[in-house]
């Protein structure tokens, strides 16, 4: 039996078993990360808490990412599980700065599944990776009785090549960055928790699940000084800032003013008592720049149609706590905490 | 909804729903590799039909993997799910004749999961990439509702390097190459069945799951001429020869008295009704290599405790039908097909 003798770093009288919000994107799952994964694969790839990891070889820089999707239902307004997958990935390589070359995807099927959805997630994927330019290079298949998942659950591993010398990474943000989005927020939790939760609104809300490679080739080829991306996955804007200022060591204020969040998303996150800054996107990224850049990094931005929204929503400043505040259109400043609880499971 | 419109390339009055058999390795799941996968990712590298892919970079050739693990249960004898997984990504990338670099681990936990299973799990996954000197770089977390999963799956990928000029794949095999195995067969397959059916033999069968990377670098560094490796994971050793016999067009005879089976897991097979050939081991690979070189590359592998029991078992011919056959002790030959059906469902 399997007894290495250290105890369990996550008190167990408090959580004794793994809950839904332990992979929620907020506070539990940032605790099982640090404290758990951490400290046992402690290396100076994980130190950089990014969204994948760069390393060296021989002639140059590459990244490495992966993950996992178990949202429910596979299919949704605006995407399905297998585009979600090459557009999740594609999007963590082009965090790192890399430009994507290659993926592998790694099956879950629940014995039952239907072939002809296996079929069409597969076909998803095929489409997604082709306008993304990427690969499909290497795969796996498991099957597990009926009962033990629950129809497909995806793994996509990605590989990139950085083409430029930037080192762009959460601890890179300083004091005189401006926080810049590329468009609008929340729509890719909601158009999910719509279908779930059988609302009906009067426009369907689709997801905003989109590859961001491009975009972000396009801003390092002009040479902007970027000193940090990053997408804008479950948790939302909210923990995704919190996450970087606590990294970076800085604070960082929002303009509540300038968030952009679209009607029918405000509308649905009030009734379903969410804040949209929480709610999880499959297409947003946010940029840290110095501001002299902003202007041009926004322009860049705006000429695809993925970011044709883009917006200057904050700033960085040297005062680290609280590291997130929202400065509202009542004109107060509220601290914005990252996602504690879970509040849309199984969103990706 | 996604619809793009193509018939699924499995027949749905055969096959409507995904089977366990679809994912055991055998004859099911090279069919839904085959028509399914490799028709809508089509691409060089998949058609290399290898454990990895292997693409340039810049300054060389990288090789890239993945695999899922849905074992049940998660620790058996000799091993678990955490050092099995590693041992497995480890081994994939050795398959392509790389030095393995980097790991990353994406994990799906189901709510109402001991927290300490997961600790050790997490303990056991640090400890084998200490050991196969692999870090582990980026990582995932999701978590699905309790009755949607099994405790917990994990997914590895890794990457490695290539240090050498060979073109290591089963294209590259052809006739007067011998087939070498680095050990007996047939452990970890029975290792798991025996827990699982609550069966009890004299002494306990131990899984086999050992990193093979070390023992292949010292294969690489002598030069050998080196045609094709592969781990013989689900479907065993029949399965793994049938597949590089049916790439390389050629066909393979094996010698029944040379194939080396444990008496213990011979008798526990058996006992089930189970063919040592076509269950599976995670430490156990093949290696073809030109005739004149076998008897160094057998001093080699046998100088490395993991392959102490190394044999050679058989030869390439030219004629490819049947693709595999065996000589047996009773030294008539009898066909050795691919595995069909489900034989040891979440094996690995």
């Amino acid at each position: 039996m399997t007894d290495f003798g250290l105890a369990c770093p996550i008190p167990l009288s408090d959580y004794p078993t793994v809950t839904l919000a332990h992979g929620g994107g907020g506070r539990l799952m940032n605790h099982l990360i640090e404290r758990m994964f951490m400290a046992a694969f402690r290396n100076p790839h994980l130190d950089r808490r990014h969204d994948g990891a760069v390393f060296e070889t021989g002639g140059g820089r590459l990244a490495i990412t992966t993950d996992s999707y178990v949202v429910r239902p596979l299919f949704f307004p605006g995407g399905d599980i297998g585009s979600l997958a090459v557009h999740g990935t594609v999007n963590d390589l082009a965090m790192c700065g890399a430009r994507p070359l290659h993926l592998t995807v790694a099956l879950i099927l629940e014995e039952g599944l239907p072939m002809d959805t296996l079929w069409r997630v597969t076909q998803s994927l095929a489409e997604a990776a082709r306008a993304c330019e990427v690969s499909i290079v290497a795969g796996d298949t498991k099957v597990v009785d009926r009962g033990k998942g629950d129809g497909l659950y995806l793994n996509t591993s990605g590989i990139g090549i950085l083409e430029h010398a930037l080192d762009i990474r959460p601890a890179s943000v300083r004091p005189g960055d401006v926080v810049l989005v590329s468009g609008d927020l929340g729509r890719h939790g909601m158009a999910v928790m719509a279908v779930r939760a059988g609302l009906e609104f009067e426009s369907e809300i689709e997801s905003d699940s989109a590859p961001l490679s491009r975009v972000v080739q396009a801003l390092l080829r002009r040479n902007l000084e970027i000193h940090c991306l990053r997408d804008l996955t479950r948790g939302g804007l909210a923990s995704a800032l919190n996450e970087i200022a606590a990294t970076a060591r800085v604070g960082v204020t929002l303009d509540e003013a300038e968030v952009p969040v679209r009607e029918d998303v405000r509308g649905a996150c009030e009734v379903l008592g969410l804040d949209p800054l929480y709610v999880a996107n499959e297409g947003r990224f946010v940029v840290f720049l110095p501001e002299r850049e902003a202007e041009v990094a926004l322009e860049i931005l705006r000429a695809h149609e993925v970011c044709r929204e883009a917006r200057r929503v904050g700033f960085v400043h040297e005062d680290p706590q609280p590291p997130v505040t929202l400065l509202t259109t009542m004109g107060v400043h509220r601290v914005v905490d990252m996602l504690s609880g879970e509040q849309l499971p199984r969103i990706c």
